[in-house]
């Protein structure tokens, strides 16, 4: 009885075998027909058990179990079902067939629930097919209204509007989702990363998603001939750049230090050849840190950094803004709870951030969020290698169920 | 009378004026209609005072100048009229230009020579149009084969041979060039670097061409979440790089010291987004020196850097050889006799070395080789902002006159 990873194993085999790249990782972008074949049996799955299922506002899927007060707000799980290119078997997934087991467990065992339990997969988290991430999400809050979904289109120039009703998605049932409506929201995830592999923990109990900060740096020198410019008179963008790009780790790992990351992702420079002195680097610097005050002073200190470098070796720069996301804290009382439960059930976990964004950043707009991380292996994502313990995720199901229950009670 | 500064500058303006990208640089790829037309013009001026006008094996145009003796070895002097892509008014062309007003002035003022003077323009020197450098010199002395203008093509698949013939270049009326049929080569040839105009010295006598070294490196880690992976847990591609391209450039300038060069050129990273710590990054190194011995000693300590910050950091890397042309001396009796002619003209000149190849790197091989440099303007080249003082190229020119009337008096 209780959590059967069997059945886990096998809803993400389905789910997994729904893929517009086999042999080459997972794609199921956001309304295409291997992700409305998922769609479809985690549907099916739902309406087995007797969950009311029904399309939300932005394409998500909704299964709700009545409570015996249906007028209760409803505690609230799930993840996502699309991809992104070439990506791997449980990102998103996991959450959603987690969700799916633990309301069969409830189902099955009779589990007494006065507030509806709602199982929820979001549409386009990854922002892999219209450019923009978690639109489901955030059209089921209304913040993107019925114009933005026109105006967000895939490379096809078909807009989300458009591939939603394509689907057979034209009509929402389930309303905008408002403040009261919903008691709670846990989200149990994949964590991407190496620490709770690192340290040997099975679950990471997320008490916040990072804030991030994106800007793009332009360094200008002078391109020159590489044979004919001696070292002493040259304006290098790309030497000035090396230097730029060390202090990056530099003032993360060691004038920071945990939790503050940062990495510079992309690099170009022009004119990009072998034999000419670079007149001109493009690079990104992307920050993160669950304090916004640490994400600004590190921001602060790599400005000045390539402030100094360009002096030093006349170079001028450009700082470009790309993208300001404040840290989300999630909810104390929720965390509170996810870790009664695993004591209960003598479940060792880590309280730890979200250094990636998810559906659960939206949602403390309007209900107390809680997150529940399993160890990715080797901290692989957003790939084929993408790997997490059946057992571990197992675990994770199980205390997704206790917390779920408590809230649900 | 002598050399004759509005000549020289209209010479500039006519060739100049056949240009496939008017305001936007000088474009003028070799077989091309603007570079047909450029060579025409060279032609005619060439007939006008009675040089015998011939197509070179490769494309090559000479204008032959009878001597006295016109079984004696040849002296040679010119330069190409072929561009990179927007370049500018004077890379190769100030060198044909200065070799047709020697001419025009030997002829005017009947300066007696035994031996024939040879006024050239090679052919494909830039390797804009195929590829691969110096085409129509290599050709010339034998080491390209007409099999190799067969297979050398250009981006619509037309073959050098096929655009040669295209031009009506079908037959090659001088012989290949052997040694004992050129008695000396002089090129003049703008510096393309800062060097002259930083010491205020109009003449750079060329004692050597440097030999170039040109590696690709693979550095490999594990791209990962940015915002998920601790820095501590991190094997970034990019951060290795940034700390060998630092170390490429320290080597050069503290290490080894002048003449030694060394610029990384090249840069590209994967997956190459701004949340993604890059797990691979492709990048160039060219080094430069006029010693063989120097240039393997820079490159074997790039090397060990690369191996240290490796292991260091848990990176792989790869070292792809692309390029390995050997240090060319110039030949020291001309080099004596350029010295003694600005000497007598009260020049000041620099002793110096060039960065970049030219014609002049090919024909050691069969003839005693000088050059000879006037200063490029804040060192520009290869690109619209070229610019050298008329002046100085008049002075240039004045001391290529004095030094080929020795040499084929």
């Amino acid at each position: 009885m209780g959590i059967q990873t069997r059945r886990i194993e096998r809803d993400l085999a389905v789910i997994n075998s729904f893929n517009a790249t086999p042999g080459q990782g997972i794609t199921r972008f956001t309304f295409t027909e291997p992700y409305m074949q998922a769609r479809s049996y985690v549907a099916e799955q739902l309406q087995k058990i007797g969950a009311r299922v029904e399309t939300a506002p932005g394409g998500n899927l909704r299964g709700r179990l009545e409570g015996s007060h249906p007028a209760f707000p409803s505690v609230m799980t799930g993840s996502h079902i699309d991809t992104v290119l070439q990506g791997g078997r449980f990102d998103g997934v996991a959450g959603v067939v987690a969700a799916l087991e633990v309301a069969r467990v409830m189902v099955e065992e009779k589990i007494p629930h006065r507030h509806p339990v709602d199982v929820v997969a979001f549409a386009e988290e990854e922002g892999s097919r219209f450019g923009s991430v978690m639109i489901g999400s955030r059209t089921w809050i209304g913040k993107l209204s019925p114009e933005d979904l026109d105006r967000l289109k895939d490379r096809n120039g078909i807009s989300y509007r458009e591939a939603m009703e394509e689907m057979g998605l034209r009509r929402a049932e389930a309303p905008l989702l408002k403040p009261g409506m919903v008691k709670a929201m846990i989200e149990l995830h994949i964590e991407q990363s190496l620490v709770l592999e690192e340290r040997g923990i099975p679950i990471g109990l997320v008490e916040g998603i990072n804030g991030i900060r994106q800007f793009g740096v332009i360094l200008k020198g002078v391109p020159n001939h590489a044979g004919a410019t001696p070292m002493a008179l040259r304006h290098d963008a790309l030497q000035g750049a090396a230097r730029v790009i060390a202090a990056v780790e530099e003032i993360a790992r060691k004038e920071m230090g945990d939790p503050t990351v940062a990495t510079v992702g992309m690099i170009s420079c022009e004119p990009g050849q072998a034999n000419v002195i670079p007149g001109r680097v493009d690079f990104t610097v992307d920050i993160r840190d669950l304090d916004s005050e640490r994400i600004e002073q590190t921001a602060r200190r790599v400005i000045a950094v390539i402030r100094n470098i360009c002096q030093d070796r006349g170079l001028t720069f450009e700082i470009q803004p790309r993208s300001d996301t404040p840290p989300v804290r999630l909810s104390k009382e929720i965390i509170a709870l996810i870790e009664e439960s695993a004591r209960e059930k003598k479940i060792p976990f880590l309280p730890m951030r979200s250094g990636a964004l998810h559906d659960s950043s939206i949602l403390p707009e309007v209900t107390e969020v809680g997150m529940i991380f399993v160890p990715s292996q080797g901290g692989r994502s957003h790939c084929p290698e993408e790997e997490t313990d059946l057992e571990d995720l197992a675990k994770g199901t199980d205390l997704l169920l206790s917390v779920v229950c408590k809230l649900a009670a």
